[in-house]
């Protein structure tokens, strides 16, 4: 290779605080499109052993200490701060060869990540530092003895190694959980496409937003760090089947079971439904949907669609359609604004698709395309890796074995006719597991079967049809809050999925205890736990005083017959069993007139509510209300009121509290048990 | 060795509807107490490829077409037909060493494992042959296009390799959510006591609850049979570290990218609070603990206590206390009634132990207990596999390698002395990962101490105190309720967990779809789904009549300030929000005085409840109620009422029917949003 290295950069990698170069022989980094060195990389020397430990000593306390809202903050602010200085990132991501359509998935995509956790962390996790999993479990009659899951951040370092093909996001969805947890990671990108990665680390270290030790980064190979892993740490991989079966079996990795998440390439597959025959909208929404996964990126997506399933009867018109669409692709140098495709990551990848063709061509022909004589509107045609689509065709998909189980890296897929819809689901599980498969189709009934075919199979399945025409977001791209990976060949792991994936970086813990201990563990009332009484109504205290267990048990109130029938022509809701003692005794769950479910809990609150202002501001709900015993007429209610948790929030006066609201009968008989949820603010004051 | 082999039996596997014996040279298995032959072993030349494929062609499809309902009570009918079975399993497992009690936790442990599945499969999980997990996931702002998440029955097979010390519990902990889930079991147990497994698999194969190919099981050695998994195979393995590190890089286990599970020995640890002196309960119960740790199953538990981690000033009364005890413990025969302690499991196993205490002695010494002169009271002492527990103490843990990393699986414990808290919990770090951890403590501080730095190394965590004493169920024992496995050492796994172990044979899938699609493949209602309006107010229609989408829109009310201070009165909830115009107007939440939510709630039932008997029984709870707007007086309330889910009992005439209910105000914005459940009669007649 014959390339310019004057001035070229070498990238960093910044461990232990600081930003240190590689003592080695650094290797250039090329532009796909132009073949110039865009930065050179090397890590060697560098001490990994230090990184970890730094990133366990210093990392990890310093997020352990936040809670999710004050982490979840923190991603939020780190988020607006990548969007303000996003024009850089799309500036230096051309030379990945990525158009700008390309590279806001992945920078853009990438920060919508972190801002997706930002806000989930905020409304769907509590205030806390530990979670709480799962319902009480009590464990003994007299409920002296409970269990209750809890889930703690691990205290060692996520290990990301990340693929080439989405330096931004490929960091950034791996690293949205991985600090809302409170876990500090390390970051390896692939090398080819590093210096993109590197620029948004040295952003990120920039804005100080993180404490010290939660990123680090390894510009080049990793060397020796995983030798040193913990049952405290975990690795996630993306990238190719083989390295990951490398990874997994890494002595370190199967000595200490640390937790290993693989993202592997697959052959995902398309199904064009029986009905999406040539004229409808699911069929001209599939000719879009192959054609733009075959071409973003350059077909470089782990995503991206394979095998190309269509019934056999429809194959002649998806060629030619397919064929018109492909060959408009204006391919060039990404950096120009007519290019709808650009090269591939860079010329060894191009040699290995082209090989993986010729592999595909034991079974298959190719109608569209010519691997080896690239056609481009743009760019260096000799330094550029460029590539048009290539279509293939497979007449007897069952009997093939190639394009089921070979991968062309590139802006490349394979046809597959089939004649039943078992056939269909059959093809599409050849691929031996995968992230995704998507299926085209208006027909209730063959969604339903082919989610049922395909589901233990697949991570995603997308369901495309005209109704969703205009706003789904495709069969190639993962959403913060639903999972990606898929089992098999897909590498058996699970990311994103929302909060899901923040859970792979705690671990689930079952405490069992008296109830008392296990509500000062865990930070939540529970029934059977001290309660306290100190003669002020729960609802006059701030959060500032209020405390779990302070407990209200109020008055009691008879529930007369008039009563039932004043709620019920006040209401309106004159149901038989309130009204019709004859009917309500042939109901099998009364045994006679019983008052409603909703007059009971409209008491319930006469009972416990402190009606003059104070720091209770509004009740904004209940949840799992139960009826549990029927009250009728004659019966009396008493309810205990308990404060169960405390939600304070980070950013406003007022937090949420939770409340136990458990009413009972005169004979202490449960009549109805639920939470009720309150607004109160921070201070008597405010 | 010079055992009598005449008339004793081999032992036979089942295998495609088949007892079969292996082709090969049989071993025989000794009785622990006598030596005597109790049977013989082999499955060489058994075709384990075909057993794989009969469980996931018979096996599974049968499984996979029940609910999780049917799959729960065929759970249930198993369990009682093994518990009327129980004294034959009792009778056997004597040869295994373990005294009444010992079996106890294996048989009927085992046999309540499954009926818990079975109670919680009806209670926790809907009567479906999908789960959805989670809520829906909106990814357009039209609402037309959205995400789901649901769990699909893996369609392999799972491959239980089970540990010799609960031949019974070992299986059927494994088995309850393996079959709840909807998938196929092989199970091959330790040989040493695979005696005891085959009479239960015969038992079970006996009963015909289960459908052909749901179990089969192999006595002897495995064989190919890990060759033939794939990616919808699920081996799950309890035992040595060693062997499982062997089977997780098994080449078709990684290849396939298979689900392992592992759940090995680990060195638990126990904590004797600084409050726990001597002379408190706790200090008392701690003893009792550890002394039952020690002895239960003769230390042959993976969730023994092998470190006793005391304050420095109790050690000495520590030690005392427990040799009282120890030294008490009558060793002996298991069939004999006064025997507390029966053998190890082998010969062998007694040589095993005796070497690691030689290790244990690099760093401790031996101060309750004499591992080469057995003392017992019963059984033979020459061909009886018997040891009596043996104590030791390391007076530097800190310094200390071995009492960290070498199990004796046997009753062997080490008394590691701490100074300070953080000593107590650096220690039981040490162990890398364990199963569980117990604390001893009556103080809340150090318990939440304690569970926060032990979290994240331990599965579970039991806090043993005066409150619990009675009911506590103990630091070894694993409840099917609480997840059992632990990180590092002890595996990485998880286990049990109530209906988390249920979706360990699952694999979740993201769907993405319009929301009417997607209402038809998750069986769930959702907001953007189709509705369905013929006329019939959907109280009218039994379950067999009922589908999902059927809807009422009602007809509005307009809510007056007669109708709110009315109903302050009536139930006597005069909050100042609903009854003082300035002071509402100073809430940070409202502009004037509001309707009370549960008027809101009381209107909206009277506005859809049709009265008069029908399908409908009761209304039996509320979910997730919100209240989204504040009402203010002279706005009007209009309710739509869907039908969400339909959930029919298996035993009963009625089901559970779960309506969404939204109230809007004149200007259609949402003011409440929330769950009905009602109960809902099968057929009219009913």
């Amino acid at each position: 290779m014959n390339v310019p290295l004057k001035n070229v950069r070498q990238l960093e990698s910044y461990v232990a605080g600081q930003w240190v170069r590689g003592a080695g022989k650094a290797v250039p980094l090329l532009d796909a499109a132009t073949g110039e060195a865009v930065a050179l990389i090397d890590a060697s020397g560098i001490d990994f052993k230090a990184a970890l430990t730094h990133g366990r000593t210093a990392g990890s306390p310093a997020l352990r200490k936040m809670s999710f809202h004050e982490r979840a903050l923190m991603l939020k602010a780190l988020g607006q701060a990548l969007m303000e200085a996003k024009e850089e990132f799309y500036a230096l991501s051309t030379a990945t060869g990525a158009t700008r359509t390309d590279s806001w998935i992945d920078v853009e995509g990438g920060i919508g990540t972190l801002l997706s956790y930002a806000s989930k962390g905020r409304r769907e996790l509590p205030n806390t530092r530990i979670l709480v999993d799962g319902d009480v479990e009590p464990a003994s009659r007299d409920n002296s003895f409970s269990g209750q899951h809890i889930l703690s951040p691990l205290e060692g370092v996520a290990i990301h190694i990340n693929a080439f093909n989405f330096p931004c996001w490929g960091m950034l969805e791996k690293l949205a959980p991985t600090l809302l947890a409170g876990m500090p990671a390390i970051v390896k990108p692939a090398s080819q496409t590093a210096y993109l990665t590197e620029l948004m680390v040295r952003r990120i270290i920039d804005t100080g937003i993180l404490p010290r030790g939660a990123l680090q980064l390894i510009s080049g190979s990793v060397g020796d760090l995983l030798d040193h892993v913990d049952c405290q740490d975990v690795v996630t991989f993306t990238g190719s089947a083989a390295t990951g079966r490398k990874l997994r079996t890494h002595r370190s990795i199967v000595e200490n079971s640390v937790r290993f998440t693989m993202e592997a390439d697959s052959l995902n597959a398309t199904i064009l439904g029986p009905d999406a025959v040539p004229g409808t909208e699911e069929f001209d929404l599939f000719i879009k949907e192959v054609a733009r996964e075959m071409t973003a990126k350059a077909g470089q997506k782990c995503t991206a669609i394979r095998r190309v399933i269509a019934p056999r009867r429809s194959t002649e018109a998806l060629i030619e359609a397919l064929d018109e669409r492909l060959s408009k692709t204006v391919v060039g140098n990404p950096a120009d604004e007519a290019t709808r495709m650009g090269p591939l990551a860079s010329l060894a990848q191009r040699e290995e698709v082209r090989a993986r063709i010729k592999d595909l061509q034991r079974d298959a022909e190719i109608v569209v395309g010519d691997p080896d004589r690239p056609v481009i509107a743009s760019g260096d045609a000799v330094a550029g890796a460029f590539l048009n689509p290539v279509l293939l065709y497979c007449d007897m998909p069952g009997a093939a074995e190639a394009v089921h189980d070979v991968e062309a890296f590139g802006p490349v897929s394979t046809i597959l006719p089939y004649e039943t819809t078992d056939e269909a689901a059959a093809l599409a599980r050849r691929g031996k597991g995968s992230l995704v498969a998507s299926v085209f189709t208006n027909d209730a009934k063959f969604a339903r079967d082919a989610v049922q075919a395909l589901g233990p199979w697949h991570g995603r399945i997308m369901i495309g049809n005209r109704a969703s025409a205009k706003s789904a977001t495709g069969h190639g791209s993962p959403l913060p809050v639903l999972v990606h990976g898929g089992p098999g060949r897909a590498g058996g792991g699970e990311e994103l999925g929302g909060i899901r994936s923040v859970k792979h970086y705690m671990q689930r813990t079952a405490v069992q205890a008296a109830p008392w201990l296990l509500s000062e563990v865990t930070g939540r009332w529970m029934h059977g736990a001290k309660a306290r009484h100190d003669g002020m109504h729960p609802f006059r205290k701030s959060l500032a005083e209020l405390e779990i267990g302070d407990q209200l048990v109020t008055a009691s109130r008879t529930v007369t017959l008039e009563d039932i029938e004043h709620f019920a022509e006040f209401t309106g809701d004159t149901f038989y069993a309130h009204m019709d003692e004859e009917a309500a005794k042939a109901n099998p769950f009364f045994e006679g007139r019983v008052a409603h479910g909703y007059l009971i809990v409209s008491f319930a609150a006469g009972l416990f509510v402190d009606p003059a202002p104070g720091p209770v501001l509004a009740n904004y709900g209940v949840d799992s209300l139960r009826f549990l015993t029927p009250v009728n007429p004659g019966d009396s209610l008493q309810v205990t009121l308990t404060c169960k948790q405390i939600n304070p929030r980070e950013t406003e006066d007022y937090g949420e509290v939770r409340w136990d609201c458990t009413v009972v009968n005169q004979n202490a008989q449960v009549v109805a048990q639920y939470d009720v949820l309150t607004m109160v603010a921070k201070t008597r004051a405010s």
